[in-house]
């Protein structure tokens, strides 16, 4: 099949977002997490491990005296943390926030070196190993993830500050690497969705050309990280195995990869760059392996939550099916990235099946990472947690039962903060005769065919969703009918509509007219959930979910022992709006459940006595803000 | 209460043992177990590990050149498999095995030091660091075992030759510490159960006393791990954390000790020793502590199989309930000195809640760990066996689908091979009034008071069990009724009885006459199990036993997906006498169960539908013996 781009994600600044659910977590990122996560860079945080981060660049750019501090890879929180203000000045304008980082960005470019270069661990600790261990020190990754600061900061403010240094350093990149010139592939991919975003805004094809050697040369025969180890002298940052080549992704080349393989995040950043090397390039091999890497995760390396890699070792990806609840991994940023993939793949077809992974991230395995103050973040996001065990014993040290404040290696904070700062290009889709609405975001978009549509909502917690048409125009306005949803209904101007449903989206192609409105109803019943049987850690069990959002059973309402609890198959689910107030009143969902009771011996012939538990499940991204305490997902049916 | 040893365990010698699932057992070992150690000890085997274990006594005794090689314990290997050699010598007399071990006994004589210090490693290696790293370097450990085969090898053979080295070993260990002597405590416990035994064949109580010093400054202020780092030049043999204290039970003093932590081998063997220590010191504090161990072990940290030692982190105890059945570790050795532990609780009160531990090891997690063929050992002892998962994922490589041939660390060999070999002594008990049979071994024993009693029975298979009185004698015979046993009859001479059971056993007090009758019935049903609520590992599951053996389920009987099947709880267990042949014919236990099926989806509202499956469990230790696949002791209800 030819490859082509059906659709673009919606130009952020043309979508203002009011909606019930997210604006309050928006507003957490903007007026709680990058203004704590500025302090943290600035080492201004009594009690946080040091940062050092910003001191890192002004180190190289030779204004202060010191030694670099931090991870190889310090720059990209500076990077990361540039691209959530980006969205966030957007969202809400800041004059002040937007003049610090003009001039925190300023002193970017005073401590990039006059090539290009931009890497403080390098400049300032190792000016003679750049570019010489790829596989370890992450210079590619700190440079996509400021070239996509960059892009970002453009994108919202229309300044080419950053994005003309960084448009330098790509243009660096470029020059060194490619067919017929040095060879090299990233550790940690990010540089190839990095220029593929850069190719979006330039325009200039070598960005997409590098990106598609970068992407190409990987899994390539010799393997790229053995021959540099070779040419070096000894030196290595982390003594990592060369040949531990499935952990990078680099087992095999990415046209042929069917199984989605080693570090989580990297693997996702990957497949991502893949998509939009697809989409732009057409390339229907690079298609295919980005359709079958997709399958795999989805079909057999998903946990219910929308967390991927399920293993601590490698924080990777296991074998099919083997997803444990309490060892698990499931790292925050790995859903980051799986929604990055899914907008990818919504973009080259817009298929419901995408954006139901989509918001599977968002309303779970994404929004878990974050507490709900917005000053606590966890890595891991377990789906069972037993106070003694995680975070405790050995196999479960990764496993915290609470969300700890901030990390040395502090991907996530960074990743939820960019994510949740810039949902509206998840949110809609364009092309030039049809709007997608992926998910049912509260606010008004204009779109670039001309249309604006107002969009009021109550969403995950209702399922009824106004649209308001507010320009008089043709065009096809295609609404996802999330896969979760067996019963709904859709009107315009009050009369009720059926309209074509094709892969997910119902396809409503009119003439409009300045307030036509469009009614969705969406049936959001309790749902009970089975995996597969063959994983057998959820065998006999039952997970919840109400709508998009999956709910669990934690010991702040259901007592300890959660192993012990049971949610027979008859047992009516209940949903309570009246909800629960230590999480911001959401609903939660109440059964009349049972409590296995055992005397004291060990074994004993005689079952355990069943008694009657009334269960109350809550959504799983708000589990661990009510202190301590069991918590698990699948409860035993 | 006052403490005193109620029961002598029989003397082997007076015990000849005709049983028809003991006899082959026994025969495996003195054939091929024995014999195929002695090559490795030899380094005799092609492709198997070096030991080097007697040629390292060679080296000590100047007769020859070169280093050390092996684990700083390899001296005991030689000492498990002469403690072996001796025990086999009772049930097998072999001139020529027994001259092999006369010359090997005289090459230790020849490699002891003319003080008695004897240890290969330190003699050849670091002949000037001898006493300064308890603990990590296994001298005393080392010695310990040695003493116990100096003991069997004399009450085997009334030879002296070990005994007397090993009494002047044992003599230097005495002047060097104790009370106003030097201080010192074992890294591994083991020296505290041998100086007792050698204790009781001598009578000297300088061995009890400083048993009892070891038991007792055990745990005290200050450290005495951190104190010998201290006195060290920073020379370590493994760099063990001298704080990790609760590894080897040194956080406290042992009688105040109350939960079984730790490295479970070292634990028993420790709880062991203390328990001899009690009985023939009387210490009531000391038992005391005992039944509070003995307590939460079996009440909160053991397998059903009685696999003890749930991590391989420290292949030590975990967290009260914490019985992983894939993550598992339970060691072999450790459930050989569970079986120590309950012999020695048995002499000091016979109860019957000691008997039936004894049984659960005898019959599940010791002989587990050896292949039917007696060629191949477990280390570890899983309940749940998945391929792909176990032995490869990076948290289950230690949980191997398969016995492996022998270990560099031999440890678990040995151990079985001298346990089964000197079973006698576990299955019957004599004091001057009374006779105890603790389970039924077929054969003729002939105990101190005069009594001669002949078993007949085809136990475990059966319930049936006919004890012949050989000589005209007054005594009471206690049998004992197994814990799981409901409904059992006894008759004497042809007619029932109803004599009084008290903890555990019947208490038949006649005057015997020569060819009187003793005819016990045991019901013989199969059995559920259910693990206390607190498990949560098998939450909903169900176990099945048959008289003492736990039985489980293969993917050779029941195809893949073990955790796709259900046992009901009204199915039928039926007993297939006829038995799985590659087994050896043991009886399997069938069922009407069923078999969960679900689509291809991940996650599917739709329940798995339910399929009947024949099941078919084997008995738990002789599971493995059909090639890889899956494994399950607990099957969900």
């Amino acid at each position: 099949m030819e490859v082509k781009k059906q659709l673009h994600s919606a130009d952020m600044r043309n979508v203002k977002v009011k909606d019930g659910f997210w604006s309050p977590m928006q507003k957490l990122v903007t007026d709680v997490v990058i203004p704590y996560q500025k302090s943290i860079l600035n080492d201004e945080v009594p009690g946080a491990e040091k940062s050092h981060a910003i001191e890192n660049f002004r180190i190289a750019s030779g204004e202060q005296t010191g030694e670099f501090y931090g991870m190889v890879f310090q720059d990209s929180d500076v990077a990361k943390w540039l691209e959530a203000v980006a969205y966030s000045l957007i969202l809400k304008p800041d004059e002040k926030l937007e003049a610090e980082a003009d001039s925190l960005i300023d002193l970017i470019g005073r401590a990039q070196e006059p090539d290009g270069y931009l890497n403080t661990f390098f400049s300032v600790k190792e000016p003679d190993r750049k570019w010489t261990d790829l596989q370890e020190c992450h210079e590619l990754y700190c440079d996509g993830h400021m070239i996509e600061a960059a892009v970002a900061y453009y994108q919202a403010t229309g300044k080419t500050n950053l994005l003309d240094i960084m448009k330098k350093n790509a243009d660096l990149i470029c020059s060194r690497f490619g067919k017929d010139k040095v060879r090299g592939i990233p550790g940690h991919e990010e540089i190839e969705l990095a220029l593929m975003r850069l190719y979006r805004v330039t325009g200039d094809e070598k960005y997409k050309e590098t990106a598609g050697y970068f992407l190409n040369e990987r899994g390539t025969e010799p393997n790229y990280f053995a021959e540099e180890v070779k040419k070096r002298d000894g030196w290595s940052y982390w003594h990592m195995d060369p040949e531990g080549r499935e952990y990078a992704q680099n087992h095999k080349p990415v046209k042929e990869q069917d199984k989605a393989v080693g570090h989580a995040v990297r693997a996702a950043y990957l497949y991502t760059g893949m998509a939009d090397y697809a989409s732009e390039s057409g390339d229907a091999e690079m298609y295919e392996a980005c359709k079958r890497l997709w399958r795999n995760i989805v079909d057999r390396q998903m946990y219910v939550t929308g967390g991927i890699g399920a293993t601590v070792h490698g924080e990777a990806f296991s074998i099919d099916y083997e997803l444990p609840n309490d060892l698990v991994y499931a790292e925050t940023c790995a859903s980051v990235a799986m929604a990055f993939f899914a907008r990818r793949m919504l973009e080259i077809e817009p298929k419901g099946e995408y954006a139901d992974i989509l918001e599977k991230e968002l309303y779970n395995g994404i929004l878990s990472g974050m507490q709900l103050d917005g000053k606590r973040f966890f890595y891991v996001n377990p789906l069972e947690v037993v106070p003694g065990v995680s975070g405790e014993l050995p196999e479960y040290k990764h496993v915290l039962p609470e969300r700890p404040g901030w990390y040395a290696c502090a991907c996530c904070p960074p990743n939820v903060a960019r994510l949740v700062t810039s949902l509206a290009q998840y949110a809609w889709g364009e092309n030039e005769t049809s709007v997608y609405a992926h998910t049912y975001l509260g606010g008004q978009a204009t779109f670039r065919n001309g249309a604006v549509i107002t969009c009021e909502s109550a969403y995950p917690w209702s399922g009824s969703v106004k649209y308001t048409i507010d320009t008089d125009k043709s065009f096809t306005f295609a609404i996802h009918i999330p896969g979760w949803c067996h019963e709904w209904s859709i009107s315009v101007n009050g009369a009720e509509v059926t309209p074509e449903l094709k892969d997910g989206y119902v396809l409503l192609d009119r003439s409009w007219k300045a307030g036509d409105t469009v009614e969705l109803s969406l049936a959001m019943e309790p749902r009970r959930l089975y995996a597969n049987t063959h994983v057998r850690a959820d065998a006999g069990c039952v997970a919840i979910a109400r709508g998009p959002v999956v709910y669990c059973f934690e010991q702040a309402d259901n007592g300890a022992q959660l192993s012990a609890l049971r949610l027979p198959r008859a047992a009516q689910l209940t949903v309570d709006e009246k909800g629960e107030e230590r999480l911001g009143g959401v609903p939660v969902i109440t059964a009349e459940g049972e409590r296995e009771v055992s005397g004291g011996a060990l074994y004993s012939e005689e079952p355990p006595k069943t008694e009657a538990a009334p269960l109350r499940a809550v959504p799983y991204y708000a589990w661990g803000n009510r202190g301590g305490g069991e918590m698990r997902v699948w409860i035993r049916e």
